[in-house]
């Protein structure tokens, strides 16, 4: 019990708590009772987590309105509650309402199952409360973040040991940065590349000192422009923005039929900004695009950016663990010519949410971000922060540690090799249906289909462009019906996007996306997420009479 | 048990693990077993964790070197391993070797002890494993998150209820951020400042679109300018650096003998920039240095952002939570007027490490930041991430949320009353001891110190500038000496910093920084603290015996 009198929620008694310090020291010094509220939930969760999630996560749609009037009173709770009373409002209100990610039919993004192991480790990681920014606040996760870094950069560019002897624990150098998530690392690795490309140069400071407009009226650049598929990550374009490159110098690129980059265009845009004296910083890969998990031409890519003497970064935020498999590795190849690459270990690495891996290829090549402070990061010393875009950061380390070590790299091979087969047997079983639409063939374990009733594929497939058009905006309407309904139904989710597909030229369309790689999705899983879908076609009020009625009309006229 | 072979550390014999997907379902669907060593940590840690950290956290002094020796393979672990045989190497390697930081004697850092209903809440977080980006994978934390910000920008800027109610959950507004630091707290802010400064305007698309090149040249500026006092956070350079403003262009101010910044300097400066077309873009008030805890006078200098039509951000990342205390909160006076706020809620809120917060005054402020996706982040929906400097990211809003419930405002002002009190009492403590120098004053619950013999004091406070220097060259080293011994003797830690101080101008002096923010440290302990420093000055075998030389010949001549 914390405080010396009861917060009463209902407030038609005016019996009013009041802190006082020794409760206060209790909540630092004494545990909740193990038949406390919060006690319970935790051996529940320890003992049963799906269990758990399965009962205390409602299915049924609440919507966000409902919701937020829960959580609408703007005023800073004066007087303290009970943890066991606020226990139970998180469990009624938060808990019950919260997305369950873990959901073997939850295939709509790239957040899935956690091992068991991982809960423990956290409570660990977070009761040791260390600050990775400095050693003086976290000690032997220094070495350890660095170990990991290490092998993460053994994974991707396979330096031999007399490599990792040298930089791994070396104060001056950096084989990469962990971060929060991919977006930081995506940031980290083009804030490298600008300062190396726009560094000091005779009376110039570079751009760290000097900014933006100095380095460039310096070098005699209209600007400097960073070049990557249109099926690049969103955060490319924040990147760009907050590095004072400019989203209109992030030059979208056209793809094939397989949402790789084209590089013959990527080379012919590069020529063109030359000719207009802006410089390409950067080239960027795709390992893994976001909606559809197809891999740019790694290699092609590498040559590119030699033949253009700029940084190359590859995005393998997502696909980036395909390297563990022996089998799948392959389509990565180029990707140890990267100057930086991104790998997020909340997504196919099975870590909770918060840890981003930026690495680099040379182990100098943060040395033009490196900063200090008098009373951490001194120079000399081997404190991460000096080479981090984040300051104080969790030890998130551990938890990737713990995974490598305990799935080893043959227990993420069968992990990764499992979800393209899954992948692969549900875009079969798409093919199969009469009324679905494959839309994008699994590479990695991600694909995009949508609802189309047969009669209106056999007439897509001979109208012209402009009755094509007409038909997939009300197929569009269909997929977003679709795809809500099931969200709200609660029994399984897939997300939408809208993509261009060489299926219908100069259109862009509405599809459901999918990515499976929850180990705990079964086939049947897929089925039901089909069966589902196809019900709810036929309860649109809109989407389907409207296509019935350009069906009759097709058939009179 | 996970893998159908053991793992055998001892490589004599060559019986090798092979993983199979029968035994990597289980890691996803079966508890660790309560009497396994992580379900026997995890039962100790629940039951006492202050009794866990003591126990498994070696006191001794171990090498960084030795540790590194342990974290140092670079090989990807081919197979894999037990998790009991992973535990037991984290407990004997990490563990043991990590920073107690919740140690009542551990007064170094901004890291303190936490509540303990904060390890299962955390449970209860990683386990639903949210990600905030976006309402389809957080749901009902969208509005908690939501809710969080309406507190916290209640909490500083105090509008009536009307305001929440239009803003708290609006999908064109945002109060506030989330994100991992203060770091990123600030850049965000600045880039907010930045992108208003430099925002569409005619022919020009605004700096998010077209950079910084483009965005000075067509207002025609030189360059933009942030102004911050030399006690700023390096964050600010950091964020000038990242936002291609230039470290240059963060121009540090002069401070007066309470660590304050000199606001008529800044004005000052502010023309002379003016003169040369450099823009000043933000001004930036200090609630809380990082090194003495001072707080900048911030109406003056609301005062002068007014005046000098430029944004106005409070970095108070430390200080911030000094709001919760009706005693002390007339010191931030004027952050209401602020444009912008940084708040840590991992330094005086005691949530787990990881969770900043910026406050935007104007609703509206983040839209020259806003960014959208076609498969999240639509518009018009109430996605967090569409405002955020990262994109994946955890619900640690949910602790934040849990904290200001169970310890309520009055909670907080004990524990700041109490932090700032225990502070008055050390530097109380440290003036009476005849061999101790404070050095700055405690405004907060942070001071600094030194060691320095009584017959140096009495000399130094006679000698001219140079002989000054002199002694303090060694002074210097001998508190180097003492922090580093300290440290490595594990009983208690205080950090170090090198500052300037009015009592010797023209010089900057290394010093002992002390932030009492743990609730357990005690009396006695800070009178142990100086009794150890005491003790280990004695044992330096080069400052003291030079410091007696120079007092020797000041006798002789």
């Amino acid at each position: 019990m914390f405080f010396i009198d009861n917060y009463l929620v209902n407030n038609s008694t005016t019996k009013v708590a009041t802190a006082d310090m020794e409760s206060l020291y209790r909540i630092f010094t004494v545990a909740e009772a193990p038949d406390s509220t919060l006690g319970q939930i935790e051996k529940e969760i320890s003992e049963n987590l799906a269990g758990f999630l399965n009962e205390h996560i409602v299915a049924r749609a609440v919507s966000l309105g409902e919701i937020e009037r829960d959580f609408s009173c703007p005023d800073m709770p004066e007087q303290p509650t009970f943890v066991s009373d606020h226990t139970q409002f998180l469990l009624d209100k938060l808990v019950a309402n919260s997305v369950h990610t873990a959901a073997p039919s939850f295939i709509g993004h790239m957040t899935s199952a956690l091992p068991y192991f991982m809960l423990p480790l956290s409570k660990i990681m977070i009761a040791l409360n260390q600050n990775l920014v400095k050693i003086e606040t976290s000690k032997a996760f220094t070495p350890l973040e660095r170990q990991v870094l290490g092998m993460m950069h053994n994974l991707v560019y396979g330096q031999n040991s007399d490599f990792y002897q040298t930089y791994m624990h070396s104060e001056s150098d950096s084989l990469g940065a962990f971060c929060s998530g991919g977006t930081l690392a995506n940031i980290t690795a083009l804030w490298v590349a600008r300062n190396n490309l726009l560094k000091a140069d005779g009376e110039f400071n570079g751009v760290n000192r000097e900014g933006m407009y100095r380095a460039l009226s310096h070098y005699g650049y209209q600007g400097v422009a960073v070049l990557v598929s249109n099926r690049g990550h969103y955060s490319l374009g924040k990147a760009a923005d907050v590095l004072g490159i400019g989203r209109d110098d992030l030059i979208a690129i056209d793809v094939d039929a397989q949402h790789r980059v084209l590089v013959e265009q990527m080379r012919e845009k590069a020529a063109e900004l030359a000719s207009k004296q802006i410089k390409v910083m950067a080239i960027v890969g795709v390992a893994g695009t976001t909606e559809t998990g197809n891999i740019d031409p790694l290699d092609e890519l590498a040559d590119l950016a030699q033949a253009l003497n700029c940084h190359f970064h590859v995005d393998a935020a997502w696909g980036g663990a395909t390297l563990f498999s022996n089998q799948h590795k392959h389509l990565l190849k180029g990707i140890e010519r990267a100057d930086s690459v991104t790998i997020d270990a909340h997504k196919q690495m099975y870590v909770p949410m918060g840890s981003g891996i930026v690495l680099f290829k040379q182990p100098g090549l943060a040395a033009e971000i490196e900063h200090h402070a008098e009373y951490v990061l001194r120079k000399g010393s081997k404190d991460l922060g000096s080479h981090t875009l984040e300051g104080s950061r969790p030890g998130m380390a551990m938890l990737v540690y713990s995974a490598l070590k305990v799935l080893g790299r043959q227990g993420y091979e069968l992990l990764i090799n499992r979800s393209i087969k899954q992948a692969e047997y549900f875009a079969g079983l798409i093919n199969q249906q009469a009324d679905f639409e494959l839309i994008s063939e699994p590479e990695l374990c991600i694909l995009t289909y949508r609802y189309v009733p047969r009669a209106i594929k056999h007439l897509l497939l001979h109208a012209d462009e402009s009755a094509q058009t007409l038909i997939n905006e009300k197929l569009d309407d269909l997929t977003r019906f679709i795809q809500k309904c099931q969200r709200e139904a609660g029994k399984s989710f897939v997300s939408r996007t809208r993509l261009s597909s060489q299926l219908y030229p100069n259109q862009t369309i509405t599809v459901f996306r999918v990515v499976l790689a929850n180990p705990l999705t079964t086939e049947q899983i897929l089925q039901d997420v089909l069966t589902e879908q196809a019900q709810l076609a036929q309860l649109s009020q809109f989407a389907l009479p409207e296509l019935n009625q350009i069906l009759q009309r097709q058939a009179e006229g």
